[in-house]
């Protein structure tokens, strides 16, 4: 670190980067000083938006002085390769879900960071939503007794939203791209040691090459169960019982399934499609026209409300929680009441606030490598549980730390 | 048979034939002939309403000759033995839920019926709800295509309902009582044929010593996924994601689960709980002085909509399917609509209509005694499971019938 201002290279220009790159852009403790991407026009915008080094290679990024810090933010199947080339030229890594697709990656990424001395991150996922980080801290001051049950739900549109069929393949449909989010709120909430996985996954519907659904049981090493289900498949909207809100705070357009899988039905099929998308994707790519747009997308302004991956039922000895529109529902002796969470900042600033305090001031990290690993490796469990299936024991957890 | 109306007697005259007997006397096929039990003012008033005999036993109940099939609403505990006394005599017999507490007696109670060619039914489960049952119709016509994953949660207030502490034991509280309905409903939607169970079980208010949850992972030989999930402490009430409507189809009261534990408070602990309970219960039962009362129980009139046991939510290739108010809400490429189902006849009067029609008309009954055993078997494993933390495979699942 040369300055107080972390300067964070990127690694991919998607569709990824056209969300993010203006979020951060207005962080004051992140300077934007590389990018690497194949597209020429991409690189050349963010060179002129930053006044910033491009490159056409990641690892040629590494190289740069002028780089603390790289933002994975590639095509999942190269998230271990980049991470790696980074992490061994000493840069910081922060990693999009799923941090890999294999454990082995996971292990190696880990082991890069540790023999290099920097820090390693897995990105952003909704334990990070306020709601969910108060639920753990009720049931860990044991106000409402033992941990007793989770229940998640979520039913939505991931299938049909305009990824390549290529990613979908590449992160096994919901399981890799979704089930990070779901199974790190459950890890969370349950303490994060999980024993074991039985879950089923599967294609259901065979013009997308990856699964679309997954119901998955899970047991803590305190025998604390928890049930997830999964729909990516857009017809019911989980929305419906979360009072029309959506996983950014945003009030959901009740017609946003069916749109959904219109657009998606509107692009074709096979080459055809692939073709259309492309084109939509090039738009909404950092340095496309319409960046960081999203078809099917938020339907709303965000931050309306607490965001909502699903419905979540808490279930301990004294009590039961579960979200309200602006904070949680508490249900014990006394009845139900609720309590009001702030909005704080959002849970992506989290992130990169909790990368910059873990790399300035060497504060623990969260979710750092160990924990994306642990995650990802539930998420491989559902995969193997399914094709097996068998119940599948894990080897890789690890507790929640002592972060707040 | 030596009438067109089947000649029924009551084995227990306690709380379940407080609320049933008044319904089944409703009934122009069913004459009430006999009945057993150990409470003389509750016999002396069955013989007096009835003009019927009565008995201090089940077993010299089914010798009667004027008895042509027998009700057993005893304890659990007595299921199988009352049900082997009267089928030995060629008796039929319709048994309460669980119609047994281990697999060993199912199967004796079984084979008797068989080896007496007499009819064994096992008792009213919600799977007899007009909602359930046309979500299984919709399933069967391949309308939404292949099923793929099912998910049904239910949050009340069983644990704090007055039963006995006893019977709170002899059911495994809420897996022996609850989990009929609630496997019932997934086992008919599913097609019956369960592969392996994964669960937790376990008593979270150790003041009463039975099982108050349970989360459920069971796969389908077809590896249909289905994900259960019911708590019976009284803090969140599923009501609240289903119109506030209860499984009588009642409105319920929001502050039923408060009152249902305030309830249970103001009996006190221990032998002066016990003491307290008893007295009510005796009001309750038939002969006493409210019989069919229910404290914390339906709090409005029943049928005033659908019936929900808790919330499900069925995912098919090509549609979602869940309860509205007054029918089903079908999501599909279309969009969400709502199909109406005609109210009908009571779900406990679908069941004895069935049982008539399969003794006098020898037609096929739903709910044999193998279905009952398949989904005793389920519940059994969900103890099994939780006490060895694995996964248990099943041997006694029997297909759904093809009975409309």
């Amino acid at each position: 670190m040369t300055s107080q201002r972390l300067r964070l290279g990127f690694a991919g220009l998607g569709m990824a980067a056209g969300r993010l790159i203006p979020e951060i852009a207005r962080l004051p403790y992140i300077q934007l000083t590389a990018a690497a991407d194949l597209r020429a026009h991409a690189l050349e915008r963010f060179r002129e938006e930053f006044k910033a080094e491009v490159y056409n290679s990641v690892e040629e990024m590494c190289e740069s002085p002028n780089v603390d810090a790289v933002y994975v933010a590639t095509p999942h199947e190269f998230h271990a390769r980049y991470s790696i080339a980074a992490l061994q030229k000493r840069k910081h890594v922060i990693v999009e879900k799923p941090m890999a697709i294999s454990i082995d990656e996971a292990r190696a990424m880990n082991a890069a960071a540790e023999e290099n001395g920097v820090k390693l991150m897995s990105g952003h996922t909704h334990s990070f939503d306020p709601p969910i980080r108060k639920m753990r801290e009720i049931i860990k001051s044991g106000a409402l007794g033992r941990l007793l049950m989770i229940s998640t739900t979520y039913y939505k549109d991931h299938i049909y939203r305009p990824f390549p069929d290529h990613d979908i393949k590449m992160s096994r449909g919901v399981v890799l791209n979704q089930g990070p989010h779901q199974i790190d709120i459950v890890r969370l909430l349950g303490g994060g040691m999980v024993k074991s996985v039985r879950a089923m996954a599967a294609i259901g519907d065979p013009s997308r090459p990856g699964e679309g659904h997954y119901a998955c049981y899970l047991e803590f090493e305190d025998s604390v169960p928890a049930n997830l289900v999964y729909s990516g498949y857009a017809y019911f909207d989980t929305g419906e019982l979360t009072w029309g809100i959506g996983e950014g705070g945003e009030q959901k357009d009740p017609e946003r399934h069916v749109k959904a899988r219109k657009f998606f039905k509107s692009l074709g099929s096979g080459s055809d499609r692939a073709k259309q998308l492309e084109s939509r994707l090039e738009e909404w790519r950092y340095g496309g026209s319409k960046p960081g747009a999203w078809a099917g997308g938020d339907s709303g302004p965000r931050k309306q409300h607490q965001p909502f991956f699903g419905l979540t039922v808490v279930t301990c000895e004294k009590g039961d929680l579960r979200q309200s529109p602006d904070g949680l529902f508490i249900y014990d002796e006394d009845g139900k009441r609720e309590i009001h969470i702030p909005k704080g900042i959002d849970a992506r600033e989290a992130e990169l606030q909790e990368f910059y305090e873990g790399i300035v001031n060497d504060r623990p990290i969260f979710h750092d490598g160990r924990w994306g690993q642990a995650t990802l490796e539930v998420c491989l469990a559902i995969l193997q549980s399914a094709a097996e299936r068998q119940e599948v024991t894990l080897s890789h957890q690890v507790p929640v730390p002592n972060v707040s």
